[in-house]
């Protein structure tokens, strides 16, 4: 999308330079940066640091890392290598081991020369159908922003509360919950985004900073403050991504998850007890990353020295609090009929 | 309750000097700080710009200004100025008005030459009050933990979710929903606690400090990890304040309200349209105060420049998702006959 009027997306292959560029993310909100990635370790770096962050984004950067890995050295043994190194760097990103694999399985069977053009190929491939992917959840969510804009009062703009960042730096391009209100924008619709703040890792000014470079008005708010906006009837539509519960069923308020279906385990039947939680570092608590007064990005610690730390990083929303599922392929309920009525081929 | 071995209140008269001691909270929990306060203005930016917060401490706070007010100058015309300067500080601490009503009524028919000892006396009966009703909702909520207690595993500690800081911190002494947890720990009761963070004012640094300070082991976690820590068993019993809704409803965990009835607005019986919510400054949302690491404290900014932003600095919890309240004279359904029941005299 949009960056004060300049397309991008988060990541890209520079013909020129023979390597790969990406937006830097750990900046956001604060500073806009461009970084540069041309070795294994580079790459295992960017993926590992949340540099890049967003499980599509993940496996795009990951096949273009091995696109990289193999124009420096096709060997089998470097394929082997890369592949563990960058597998390595996020335990429950599951488009990296999806992305890892397809390069592996694709390169594995070509002679080492073919190897380089094929890798780079196959990322491009990979990059492209993420778009498409990501594109088509835009147009199957449309249609529900339209529905609430055809009942909304004359001059109301259409209200969508959204979590995390399921936007397009989470992905190439587009973004999953933020498609819809990308493709709603472009259609001139009158719309306004509630974006929650996400701690601990702020990822809503990430979010906050690409609908405002995008010029989609919007607000931020804290992550305590949905509840309230729901209750007041100030919230229309809620569209998340997949890393989180969200517990809205009181509301009355449709709440849709926006998901590629490369982000489906379809070996997974009970959520709460099968999906395993990341606990990450305690900094990413005790410490916030922001703007000092003196203009430049400053870390403040927030907590007290003696406290435990937990940090469970994601967690599980129950099916039947999400009124639907947008897919691909279109729309669907929360459910293993609903997913099985769309993806017919992949029930386990 | 302690600090390190030392017992405090969250305010106190010194009889040496003539004026009042507080606990100045902005600096928490980064740096303890005590600051005393004499003049009406003193008091009225103390509670304004929150060096004190809770509306129990709030409206102890108000008295020890009138008092000090009245030995100033004890006239008509100085007691209604007190009444009003106070009264703007913030406008929806229900403890506030009442105390200053209180303080009036009392006052106004006593000749000018008794009202500065009447009034001092009134500040020390309000402030003795609220440390009595305080210890008594832990009297009340101990046999929960206890209950908790007698059916856990051996060597398991009762595990206890809380949110902002409904602790002493809050009131003059023991708190309200930290209450039974002081309460267990001074039996020996093996808890532990954890203490959401509280965005936008990270309150919830303030009840580890008071927990850590005292002695209480805990862990501090950001407000969207509860849910998670709820679906997997790791929290026994939930305890809040009264400033916060909370959709647990879910979880077959029992979450109860401590509250001294001083705060119930009886007039209210529809809280999500009848109770105004206060939209605090946004600054507390673009803004994060911690400690830099100069070891001064320092704040940063964590909002792009361009965002909206919102703050609800409140909400309401739905009566059905809360399955008891604890007041200083029992426990009681939140609902109007199980008030009613506890109240009878108090029934609009």
């Amino acid at each position: 999308m949009k960056v004060d009027g300049t397309h991008y997306r988060s990541i890209w292959f520079n013909e020129v330079t023979n390597d790969v560029g990406i937006i830097d993310q750990r900046w956001l909100p604060s500073e806009f940066r461009i970084a540069t990635l041309k070795t294994r370790d580079q790459f295992a770096t960017a993926i590992r640091d949340m540099w890049v962050r967003g499980a599509p984004l993940i496996g795009a950067t990951a096949a273009y890392g091995v696109a990289m890995e193999m124009a420096a050295d096709s060997s089998d043994q470097a394929l082997d290598h890369v592949w563990h190194t960058l597998n390595e760097t996020r335990p429950t990103a599951i488009n990296l081991r999806w992305a890892l694999d397809r390069c592996r399985d694709h390169l594995v069977p070509l002679a080492p020369d073919a190897r380089p053009e094929a890798a780079l190929q196959l990322a491009h491939e990979i990059a492209e159908e993420d778009v498409e992917t990501n594109r088509m959840l835009g147009v199957h969510g449309l249609p529900l922003i339209r529905d609430i804009l055809a009942r909304q009062p004359q001059g109301e703009p259409v209200r969508v509360l959204t979590h995390c960042n399921a936007g397009w730096l989470a992905t190439v391009d587009w973004g999953t919950a933020t498609s819809p209100i990308y493709h709603a924008a472009e259609a001139s619709i009158d719309i306004y985004v509630y974006a929650d703040e996400t701690r601990p890792r702020n990822q809503g000014g990430i979010t906050a900073w690409e609908l405002g470079s995008h010029g989609v008005p919007h607000a931020y708010i804290v992550d305590n403050a949905g509840g309230h906006l729901m209750q007041h009837g100030m919230v229309d539509l809620v569209i998340v991504g997949t890393d989180r519960t969200a517990a809205n069923g009181d509301n009355n308020i449709p709440f849709y998850v926006a998901l590629p279906s490369s982000t489906i385990d379809w070996s997974v039947h009970d959520g709460v007890s099968e999906i395993p939680i990341e606990e990450r570092p305690v900094e990413e608590v005790t410490r916030v990353q922001g703007l000092g007064q003196d203009g430049r990005i400053a870390t403040i610690g927030v907590t007290p020295p003696f406290s435990d730390i937990s940090n469970p990083a994601f967690d599980v929303t129950p099916g039947r609090l999400i009124t639907g599922l947008i897919t691909e392929r279109g729309i669907c309920d929360a459910s293993t009929d609903g997913l099985a009525g769309l993806f017919p081929e992949r029930v386990i």
